[in-house]
């Protein structure tokens, strides 16, 4: 027991030192990077669907999107005209900060303005693992239950936004919304809290604002570091 | 690297070694023992719920949930009228043997049919960990997409039973029920599939059924073992 905390410390500081260089390297490139984090299925690859719609034109962005197996998320963005592409974990339940460094090897980044990293379908272990992201957003659909903050803590302390999907199903589910905002803010004052649904649309726009908001504030920052 | 795996494979021998041991006290007391894995929100804890009602006078029913925080699971439960208590892992991903093992110490088995263990939800982690069980049940609901079980091989090629829940959603969702029973089937010819419904109870027969029929099966062939 000992043995295994001691290389799961080891692996975490490891990965901290790859996640500081990702960070130099997206801050050289001026782009905004986010770590999606959610169960499988909470609609992590439909909403980045519905914002390369919404934003396509506007933003040059590009996704990397983490998986156990298959290339189908990758594929689904691709299709809507953005680069993207997959990191098969072969079995790892989480994306860490060298493999992220390694499959952006070959990326021209400085032709993108924001990177969207689809982390693996986990609530869990994908959480202790920094990126190099500006921030993590945790995804939860209403058709999860309104109990999930506080049974996966870690994520929704951790995460800048919390956005709750699949608000269309709010008529056919039991899903208590003031409860949830409440346990995430309990968890983590200063997050944002989004709803939306990409079936209609709804909210979509608030989220695509809060994206550009983001990358506004972080090039204008690095204007004042640079005075 | 290396170490890690070394570490990880370590584990792993260890925890077999004690699913050995839980399993030889399962049958020991001739009871059927399966262990639940899903993402969170799929419905383990509800399907437990509406099995209690529906067995809770004719079989002897326990559970055991795994879970990051929280005792809400096992609460539940205990609402049905079923012993049950709470595993908290506090951060870790999964169950493994040895927690189980410690965690039903004071446990009369004995008077139990049917232990369920409710594992941390999670489609990826658990599905490694041998907990003694005699089989494993994958839960997938059907907001979660149709994708799933190529996505996440490791746990349906496992599972001898994997329930679709949440069919009463099904006229809300985009979600091909004949794909995800091909791909589970490809995944595991032998698997039972089961879709229901704990709202409308639609299926939860054939769950029940599902059990009695291996516990009697169980019982059976340690008869015939003793022959």
């Amino acid at each position: 027991m000992r043995k295994q905390i001691e290389v799961r410390q080891r692996l975490l500081a490891e990965n901290e030192r790859a996640a500081a260089e990702l960070r130099d390297l997206f801050a050289r490139n001026r782009m905004l990077v986010t770590n999606l984090i959610s169960s499988p299925g909470s609609g992590k690859t439909t909403l980045l669907e519905a914002t390369a719609a919404a934003l396509g034109h506007d933003l040059r962005l590009g996704a990397v999107s983490g998986d156990i197996a298959t290339e189908r998320d990758a594929d689904r963005l691709r299709r809507m005209g953005i680069p993207a592409s997959q990191i098969i974990t072969g079995g790892a339940c989480h994306l860490d900060a060298r493999l992220v460094t390694e499959h952006l090897a070959n990326w021209d980044l400085a032709a993108l303005d924001v990177l969207f990293i689809e982390n693996v379908g986990n609530l869990v272990c994908p959480t202790s693992y920094d990126l190099g992201e500006d921030f993590k957003v945790a995804l939860l659909s209403v058709t999860e239950g309104d109990d999930k903050p506080f049974k996966y803590p870690g994520i929704f302390a951790r995460a800048a936004v919390t956005v709750i999907t699949k608000i269309d199903l709010l008529p056919h589910v039991r899903f208590d919304m003031d409860a949830v905002r409440n346990q995430v803010r309990t968890l983590n004052p200063d997050t944002h809290i989004l709803q939306l649904s990409c079936t209609t649309g709804e909210g979509v726009d608030s989220w695509c604002r809060l994206l550009l908001n983001l990358l506004d504030a972080k090039r204008d920052s690095m204007k004042e570091d640079r005075r």
